[in-house]
């Protein structure tokens, strides 16, 4: 029995006539109030989703069971209570995403919480430690990458985070790293992906002579940058700017991308489904 | 009974417990197929607004009633068929707007169908015939304001249009007209509403030095330009540009947003509450 | 001796210190007024870019001289007086781009003049009648590409336009087609570039989940599609629209991104240089 | 004789022939380097602006007033080196402009020194002193306005810094304090002004139901909100939003515009003229 101000149901499961009205129908004889309902059904798959936040003191189990009986056995159903979400930050030298993220932290502006940041260097130490967050440093050096993500993967298994979110995080993840945290993983990609993909993107835009750069939030998955995008925003930029001053107006974007791609993580508000999303926003 | 190909649900009514269960109840019980479904509650004033898009053979009437009957006694319900929207275009002199829309009616690209073109000049007169839509030419001179407007509400008469649109039409409507359409008279105002309401805009925006400029679609009430917004967007002027190249620059932005409003309002995407619009979009 | 209103200087040459004020000597000493000037010095391979408009009685092979006199020898040097620039366009089945073109045509919206409109399809012919323009159909069904190209080149070596414009041109052009117009054709790409490059960028735009499409104008040299960037805009989409609606709502992005790059161009404010541009805007 | 890596020229004065080149030959003679030059001549009132940053090293008395002997009378010229500006910050509670502000400056990512930061408040205590800058609490509380502005100027007396920055600086500024530092105070606005001037923009922005919000960075001078604009943008928002949500998505926007605001009134990059800005970027 729990007593959350309020939940979010997630459905996921092949269209068919009536689920809105099925499911609508368990809510109201729980005697919740719907607080907001959304719902899009992907034609080319026929695939319906529905998220549905309500408040009122539920009984998830007999709840989720209930629901569970009125939609398609393939249905995936989710009930979660809507409170803020763990996430662990990894990071490299730069710092303007993890500032962000632990101003967002401190002030209570995000529906998220820092258990904690990772990083392979010892840049970020001294500002992460202004705000009362944990660091730890795991250093990459004369390690094979097995070795290193190990031992990443042996910290988070301690700290249990909802998210990881690799905050201009430099180490390329092996797929099994990925796969650990499947559709977990949220990075930025200082790119308007697919443009651009890899390494060092505003070199590549430079020299391409793009007027407009961009960043891409998504999630990754073993296919890595190309994982199902979450958000993505530009800016206009011209030939004045070179590569290095292209990166310095990148990182508002980037930040900004990130935070807005995480707080729509954080409230589920983002289904993925054939490598793409799904944004109730 | 009705054999349109989809139909769409508008409920305005207060909000209470159920209501999305109810209403979809009666879409099963028809045996219709939700299209898309959206659904708004506005706190403030606990409001609810749905708008469901279903397709199948559905008994006008029969329907209509069972809806209100599960609704609140207060409920504003509508049903309509998908179909293109008849509307007439008001113009003075300036061509961008009007033609933006003559194209997209010629190459079948808006929900919409023009029935006329009515003008208080003969300049666009040509233009409008290139796409075989009558022209009227209505002069304001030597006319009382009144005189003009009745002669223009008598041919609307006869031509029924569902929504009439001002495309650049610089004659200030008196407040019977407007309630003579209320809420189906969409303006385009060529600045970002509210700022520099009234006459010469880009002169205002000009002298103030602002770095955006632009546009507003609205609805027309008896508060004219102060009417509910129904799509804006903007776009970054400087320094270099004089009032007449500010308004050069506008005009792209002004046909699109325009046209956005209108398919906006043709897909009956937009309700009106206390002037504002709620858009389903 | 020309007495148009207005010319256009343009410099381009290896930097060195005392550029400006030499070219802004000749410019005094013929007693022209400056209008308005731009200087550019690409850092990275040194190069020196400028462009002066002015006004006043010129003797153009005199002032030409002198001003060469005082560059670099290598100096590129072009002096235009400031006139609308006439261009063909080229066009398949898609009227958009086109229709936009032939409106700011019609009212004089733009700093060109359009000379012919060539198609491979019958499609635009009635549109383009109704602006007076005149229309080639020249199909390309049972032809080899080199001698469909040939009947355009023959045609457009008579008509001898400065600037040729692919208006949504849906055939790819033979690095000697780009070759005898390098840097003088302007294309669309309905992708923001180098994402999607190819063919049916709304379809790989829509399989990728993209949520920003937009479109690209540059000029076509043998690189077709990695030409000089021109100008790009972007609109902000979400998992609602599928391809053929990311296409609709492109189009409207598309013509206007194609008008700001003409605009450009006409007006002699895009230097190309090391296949990207340096736009005075 | 200054040795500064580069020095930036400033120049103001009636628009007359030969300007461009009696500055460029000065500069040319005391064999500097033109690391880039900017020019506008404002037409409705017929004066120029020039910005010409250049390296190389300098007698600035001499280069003075030679450049004032070439010029008009009337000439306003400044030569300053190109370095970073001290500016003091005024608080209120709101962190989320200072926070960025204080990152900038610990990353050395702007063009400014932070000397001190002044608030009203205690809130922003402990947010500044992590970063190791000096915070004044100077409580307005039972005191008039003039009293509190008098404590505040004796210490900006003491502080002297090139530009005071009101970070969500909530009090309203007398014009006599305006004027003292006249055009040298960057505020910022939480509105697309002049839509919403004054206080509580975002409930009245709620209200109008407008479909877009945005920022306004400005001078103030005696005419308080109404003072120059330097920069603003803007983010699209929906009837989804109330006011509170609309000012938590205003945050962004908010602390970009001022800190792109600042970095151009620190590299010299604006002009003030007729109540307008005139901005090289």
């Amino acid at each position: 029995m729990s007593q959350a101000d309020t939940h979010i149901l997630l459905v996921n499961c092949p269209d068919e006539s009536g689920l809105i009205f099925r499911v609508s129908n368990v809510v109201y004889e729980h005697k919740l109030n719907i607080v907001s309902n959304g719902e899009f059904v992907e034609r080319k798959f026929n695939q319906f989703f529905m998220r549905t936040e309500f408040s009122g003191v539920v009984n998830e189990a007999v709840f989720l069971s209930e629901v569970k009986g009125v939609l398609p056995k393939e249905a995936e159903v989710r009930l979660t209570a809507n409170t803020k979400k763990n996430i662990v930050i990894l990071a490299t030298k730069e710092h303007h995403c993890l500032s962000d993220l632990l101003l967002r932290n401190k002030f209570d502006e995000g529906n998220f919480n820092i258990l904690a940041v990772i990083s392979n260097y010892e840049y970020l130490h001294e500002l992460t430690s202004k705000f009362d967050i944990p660091y730890f440093y795991i250093s990459h050096s004369e390690k094979t990458r097995e070795d290193h993500e190990q031992e990443i993967l042996s910290l988070l298994h301690q700290l249990n985070p909802d998210f990881l979110v690799l905050a201009k995080y430099m180490r390329i993840l092996s797929p099994s790293f990925a796969q650990s945290y499947n559709n977990r993983i949220i990075n930025i990609h200082h790119s308007f992906l697919p443009a651009f993909a890899g390494a060092k993107p505003y070199q590549k835009a430079y020299e391409r002579g793009v007027k407009i750069i961009g960043a891409t939030a998504h999630f990754v998955n073993e296919l890595l940058d190309e994982g199902p995008i979450i958000a993505q925003n530009v800016i206009p930029v011209n030939h004045t700017l070179d590569a290095r001053q292209m990166a310095s107006a990148g990182r508002d974007i980037e930040k900004n991308v990130l935070a807005n791609a995480l707080e729509l993580v954080c409230n589920e508000k983002v289904f993925v489904f054939k490598n793409k999303t799904i944004v109730f926003s």
